[in-house]
């Protein structure tokens, strides 16, 4: 059987089998369960943490290493003021409604889009439209909002709409606003809900025994980086671009987190601060991207109430001045190429450009890496030009210059007409009014300062300042022409930020990866490219006795020796179950060791996806293998390589 | 010039210059710095963050991939009623004193260690034995003690030096009682301190908007382990024993850090739990370490305030009960391999069990891998055998079994005489007295029922219950042999943990690896081992010119293909400077690139400890290089392949 006729969507996509499979195999599941859990909180087990882990390693290759970059590992707790200068502790919020009887606390925009989407569901099904009634049941189900086939007016139909298309527009008067006009209530319980107020999304904590050193839990990493700023340029050698880079553990205290992996509390993200001169946001690999295509769907359609997407190279998209300069493309090309590289699916990938309130409060330009899941477009990378924010309020705040001083090479001479006086004779004859007098003449234009030149020629020039005049002569006063020469300009770089959250790239590329068998609807698989697959080999002997144990530990040995991460199933069910488990772990490969094996050395080696079975001898096996998972051949090329399995073990 | 001709000990080890130079090249620094800091707290540069993050890789390497261990990466933000349960509520806090006048707070143990040892030093210095004045100078600066050259009294010198063995022995009381009877005052002011008080070290915090769920910040990533004991069971398929491994940040709030990198109040953290059948607690790959002898320091010997270590292997330690298991032995011998493979000093590490009031609330034994650096002995990694404490007390609270149910093969069979009773008779004679006898009766030991048995058999027997006597016939009750089968055993796993401390493992490796050049001591040297170092190639091009860009793009690209980080410096300084910069960074090899490499395809080879140059083809160097970071040979095997460089390059 060939890749090709496997048919991976024989069933429709079934979020229930996923979870169920993705708990039941640990790759997360609840924190805290037996204490009944806390929402927005989850524990990776072996198999979603070998899977993060190798989703990070990827990362720092495909970014840190070709690159260049400096990382970083900065500290979580951080001391108040730092998130006063930044602008979180006044702006770093979301706006909560609280249900008028129960003071159950919601999120107000999560609150109208759930109401106003069920409404426009209840109205497709009223018109006969409803196309997934499946889903729409479950949505219906963990939402607790009744669906109700109602028929809505045409007009409220397309308000709803643009709505929910400008959702992220809108502040809190606006939402509570929508509220009230739309009759939108608590679902779970029907009953109002109060005006939107803000809620901090920072935990906060208290530093030391003395209760006086007030404390959050960093957001994002990107305020270490900032702080570092001068200790990474100067570990550059003092050169502009340069990236710093982290990986790190971030907390956001959630309004009402309700949907899994998506809306956490406490999230690992990677985040790259890539310094750039204002005046050049250019890149010097440009080129290399140039011709990548990118799905867009920029700010304007959007404010328009559309989500028309174009296709577009990013060459032409910085040509156009929709992607607003090189860096910021050159880095949504690379983000676009790692999400392909862990398994996402590019149909359901797009960028989409922030409207001007959604914006972060320190951004500029904004583009979100959105994937497409069970629950609509998530953001899963952002992609914001902060410019020079960051490093302004923290200089401005702590006095330390957070700067670059590039040498001008040569340096720019300029010559400049300039006010040369006798200073004791400008005190003598002024007294106090003559700094006033000195102030003003060296801030004139050259036009004027040209006038007062040709005056004093004539002997003398009258200069009026704040009403009063002053007679000046040429002892007391000659304008010179004099050289100036600057050798080095001082400027705040900006910022490009690319901001990945990994917990929920790793929940859509599970749903990507998610499929079951044609024949068997109980037998779900995920496509896990082997690039990034918790295990890449699975080794099974057809059975726990020790006559297998040597030749099970030599292939396991020479595995770990070729770099490649097996493991070996021994248990006691069938062979069928165990590969049926391990196509549920997205293991890709498996080895059968069976009594022919150890007579023969000759091995199976079974391919996940169309569980199509050859043989060879260990040897051949363990190299095809190592170049299946390190991407240097593909499973068509092994099958040239190794025959067939037919079920009866052969001598290679 | 060889390897063994340099002399890293011409100069005495300098802790302000090693310190000077981490900053300089940013391998860690305060974390705020520009804020003024905050004590505790520290962020890693490029530098450190590459070296911790090979620390880790080996860490799971050693680890994780040698004993197919679990990994875990489970949530920080910790609801309060794990924490009551686990016993950290009420019982992880330090000792604290407050200055009676400033109220500046101190840990206490911390305050008599100082000021102890400061009385002891200038005790040395009046009787003439100051070993290290501009160490002692340095200590006395430092800690703000005041040394004054005093003489004590004999008794009183080896009354201080029991106290300090003892040092974590005392709780508060008696810390408080050694403060008052050795006049223990606050070295910064002279004042007196207060009683200790008990400060809990757990950051807090509060979960969601409502404020009516308090969090904790992990202080050990372990309880994300027990609490997912089951679903890792399962994963193992149900069997024991196994381990789980975490890398995780976890947080202390430490009442007055000062100690660098080494009492912080944010940490990196690698910890596994390995769970074992309390019945045998031996290790399948014991025999593998059976020979690694280890430095010990029991707690028999500081009970004793004693500091005498013993040599002795983990099979003879076990053997002699030393080292309570085999478990608990294999996992001191792995953590010392680990230990050295990174790079600590053999000689500069033992293992110190903990004395019985020292051991944290849960353990049963402990040893810490103890590391000597200019502080002392600073514990890096903790062992301790936790028994079945957490599991048990996380089980109990939740009702949630965590056990592991095994299946005895064969079957246990086993014959009983049982009371068969006639219920209806039974009630109708005795009423409510009937379960009360029959309670008494199956409770009743063998011998007790043979004889009621007797009894039956001559027609009637009398049993007394609570002083009421019951006549009972044979048509009442029969006393009957019948066999049971006992096919599941449940039990509780013990745990044994390792617990590494990363920053701490780190900085004590920095410490060990420097040293300054005997002919210079402003030139510093990190001899990192290559495994670990941040990079492990400088590519040197002797100038930016642009012809050099190529070949030197190209040597790094087959570097990278080849698996070997390196860096390229094409700074304006001179070559020397460049590779004085690197030897600091600790990168083990420099290529240099110049004139003669465009033309003929050579280049230098520079080794950092020896500063010796070879020279050879890009070919031969970029594969003798990679040989010498993968550790497949070493320097001097490099020479034999590379002829020595005179300075003039010349064709291969």
């Amino acid at each position: 059987m060939s890749s090709s006729s496997v048919n991976k969507t024989a069933h429709p996509f079934d979020k229930a089998r996923l979870e169920a499979l993705l708990s039941h195999r640990f790759f997360y599941a609840p924190a805290f369960e037996i204490y009944n859990g806390v929402a927005g909180l989850y524990d990776y087990g072996p198999a979603g943490s070998a899977l993060q882990a190798n989703i990070i390693a990827e990362w720092r290759k495909h970014f840190i290493i070709e690159d260049s970059m400096l990382e970083l590992d900065t500290t979580i707790m951080t001391p108040a003021p730092v998130f006063e200068t930044s602008g979180h502790v006044a702006r770093f919020a979301d706006w909560m409604v609280k249900d008028t009887k129960t003071g159950d606390v919601l999120r107000a925009d999560h609150l109208v889009k759930n109401v106003l989407e069920v409404r426009l569901a209840g109205d497709k099904e009223a018109r006969g439209e409803a196309a997934k009634p499946a889903e729409d049941d479950k949505k219906k189900k963990k939402k607790n909002v009744k669906k109700v086939a109602v028929r809505l007016a045409d007009d409220l139909v397309k308000e709803y709409e643009v709505i929910l298309a400008r959702l992220d527009n809108y502040g809190g008067p606006e939402l509570g606003e929508l509220c009230r006009k739309h009759d939108i209530r608590n679902p779970d319980t029907d009953n109002e809900v109060s005006e939107p107020q803000e809620f901090n999304l920072m935990f906060t904590s208290s530093i030391g025994p003395t209760g006086k050193v007030p404390g959050y839990l960093r957001p994002e990493t990107a305020q270490g980086h900032f702080l570092n700023f001068s200790r990474l340029l100067d570990f550059n050698n003092g050169r502009v671009p340069f990236a710093s880079a982290q990986i790190g553990r971030s907390f956001r205290n959630e309004i009402s987190p309700r949907a899994g992996l998506l809306r956490v509390r406490e999230f690992t993200m990677a985040e790259i601060e890539h310094f750039v001169d204002p005046l050049n946001k250019n890149h010097s690999k440009f080129g290399e991207v140039r011709d990548t295509v990118l799905t867009l769907l920029d700010r304007d359609v959007q404010a328009a109430g559309g989500t028309q997407v174009v296709q577009l190279s990013v060459g032409e998209a910085v040509d156009k001045g929709v992607i607003a300069n090189e860096t910021l493309g050159y880095f949504m090309a690379r983000i676009y190429t790692f999400l392909l590289k862990v398994g996402i699916n590019p149909e359901r990938l797009r960028f989409r450009q922030h409207m001007s309130n959604e914006m972060a409060h320190y951004a500029t330009d904004c583009w979100d890496a959105e994937i497409q899941n069970s629950t609509g477009w998530t953001e899963c990378v952002g992609c914001a030009d902060r410019a020079a924010y960051d490093l302004t309020v923290h200089s401005k705040k702590t006095g330390h210059p957070l700067v670059v001083k590039e040498a001008i090479e040569p340096p720019i001479v300029t010559e400049k007409d300039v006010p040369v006086f006798n200073k004791k004779l400008l005190g003598g004859t002024f007294k106090r009014d003559g700094q006033t007098l000195q102030h003003h003449l060296e801030s004139l234009a050259e036009p004027e300062l040209l006038k007062v030149k040709e005056e004093l020629a004539k002997g003398k020039a009258s200069v009026t300042v704040d009403g009063k005049t002053f007679e000046v002569t040429p002892e007391l006063l000659t304008i010179e022409r004099r050289t100036f020469k600057q050798s080095v300009r001082e400027y705040t770089p900006n910022v490009i930020e690319p901001s990945f959250g990994l917990g929920r790239i790793l929940y859509t590329l599970l749903e990507h990866s998610f499929w079951c068998r044609e024949q068997d609807v109980d037998r779900g698989v995920l496509s896990l490219p082997p690039l990034v697959a918790p295990t890449k080999v699975l080794i099974v002997p057809i059975s726990a006795k020790k006559e297998f144990e040597p030749l099970t530990n030599e292939i396991s040995a020479k595995l770990r020796r070729a770099g490649v991460f097996s493991r070996v199933d021994d248990s006691s069910v069938s062979i069928g179950k165990r590969y049926a488990r391990n196509d549920e772990l997205g293991t890709p490969y498996g080895i059968t060791v069976d009594f022919a094996s150890v007579k023969n050395r000759t091995v199976t080696l079974r391919e996940r996806d169309t569980t199509d079975q050859r043989i060879g001898s260990v040897e051949k096996v363990i190299e095809t293998v190592t170049e299946l998972v390190e991407g240097g051949i593909d499973w068509a090329e092994a099958c040239q390589r190794l025959p067939a399995y037919d079920g009866v073990q052969a001598v290679d």
